[in-house]
């Protein structure tokens, strides 16, 4: 089952001819998350060919207009559109009031159920949950309260052993109780344990988010061994001064936190607008943590099983 | 000098592929004043190398996302590259209050003054005029309240006849009294009348912007003879009761407004996103009104002194 990351933009404050704000979905078994909503998402979502319509739970950073601009108009667009699927947003409690604005200055009733849910970017806790995967926050280091987000996967059922279905005959009314741990009881009363007669199932996977965020080492623990990370990296390490004084990161801070945490991969972006070649951040981060990528519009990051 | 008006979005409600929302650049003699605003406007400026610091001024006809959406974009990434000179919003008074709340939200301190400019989209009046141009509102009809811009340009200053100027002798410092329409007293005591020594400066030129609205007939005196009208045709003919249901036009109700009102140019934009192939919305506008053209993103309309 797929879980990927596409980034739909990665241009810190200011969109460029290549480079969208903020903005990135997250597919957990074909269940879509969206992660930031900067000006001009909906374009970005039509242009890699993701549907709105099949996003239902939107995960908003912090409220720097980079993050959370095109929020208004991919929820209207989605109205227009005839969506009566529930969306649901999990962002600061302000953000309700800036939506409710707009929609009020415009007549506008959704014609589908918009839930706001308020998070509290200071602490670390879990904010959503369904049969496939948990989200949780992770307070970040800004200049306005940010939290990152970690999508981790819940553990599967277990597999059971395909040799021993054909040697046993056995009935697929059984199947549901040992895929969730149970044993096996023979017609003639033999007990075959759960653990003789399944395999484990696959690792539950994991991602992070966060952005946007100075070199703040409290992150660590929770991001600890994840499958992928995406830490931002607005500037290059000669700019590490002008990264501390606005709560951002560098290109090293962020290999730093990845290979401090033990993750498994990591994705830059949230880059300055002075950067034309992405090479040379990459370069510099791959210095501290080889398995370095580049987040750039449309690059979709699959984790394996 | 130059009059001209650059579409820079041209779709209704979504945006496609090809057409971006609401917003235009009308250039009177190099300065440059944006109608709308809609989600990524401040993408396409960059993309028609407008420099969006060389507006000063800007006019929202209503507060539908679709033509304002894109404003609060345009302001923050004025102000993080660097402007300091004022800038002008003429709008519903809601707007300041949407605007402000971002603003507030964000902790964002605008490094330029930003004036908010009430206007009464119920009412024909003088909205704003500089040493070149009057802007004038024209009231139409739509589900919310408003209002098309009028741009006319103020009448020039005489011409001084060249054979005149050469005959006489006519010195440097007689030339701003002649130009304001002053006779001319030689040194020897005759008398040169101003009609016989100048020339009428060119005819003032000017720009009717017309969305949202549905067939209106009330504006026909307040655009009568413009050089060019931009009207919203929103829907081919075939969906003319959807059109007046959604207080929108026809391509056939623009074109008997610019036929009716003897407008020199009719443009046609705001389009369904239904429409794939504008030609035969063309077409069919032309049949009531020859002189109509295609808005398109990117288009540059002049009007010809």
């Amino acid at each position: 089952m797929i879980f990927s990351v596409t980034i739909l933009g990665c241009s810190s404050a200011i969109p460029t001819p290549v480079r969208s704000l903020s903005a990135q979905v997250v597919n957990v078994h074909e269940k879509l998350y969206l992660i930031d909503c900067g000006e001009g998402t909906q374009m970005q979502l039509r242009k890699f060919n993701i549907k709105a319509q099949r996003i239902n739970h939107i995960f908003i950073s912090h409220l720097h207009g980079d993050h959370y601009y095109g929020l208004i108009g991919l929820l209207t667009s989605s109205h227009l559109l005839g969506r009566t699927n529930p969306l649901h947003i999990y962002a600061e409690a302000k953000l309700k009031d800036i939506i409710n604005i707009q929609f009020s200055a415009s007549d506008t009733h959704l014609g589908y159920p918009l839930n706001f849910h308020d998070i509290d970017p200071t602490v670390h806790e879990k904010i959503f949950e369904d049969e496939k995967v948990t989200v949780y926050t992770i307070p970040l280091k800004h200049r306005l309260l940010t939290t990152g987000f970690l999508f981790k996967e819940k553990a599967g059922e277990r597999n059971i052993r395909k040799d021993f279905v054909e040697k046993e005959h056995i009935p697929y009314s059984e199947f549901s109780k040992i895929k969730a741990g149970g044993d096996y009881i023979s017609d003639s009363g033999l007990v075959f344990k759960n653990r003789d007669i399944t395999i484990d199932p696959p690792e539950p996977r994991s991602f992070a988010y966060c952005s946007d965020t100075a070199y703040f080492e409290p992150i660590i623990p929770k991001i600890k061994h994840v499958d992928l990370l995406y830490h931002e990296a607005t500037f290059m390490d000669d700019k590490k001064d002008k990264a501390s004084e606005n709560f951002h990161s560098t290109t090293i801070e962020a290999a730093t936190i990845a290979k401090k945490a033990e993750v498994k991969r990591l994705i830059l972006g949230h880059y300055s607008t002075r950067y034309d070649d992405l090479q040379l951040l990459l370069k510099e981060a791959r210095s501290v943590f080889p398995n370095t990528e580049l987040g750039e519009d449309g690059k979709v990051f699959e984790i394996e099983l």
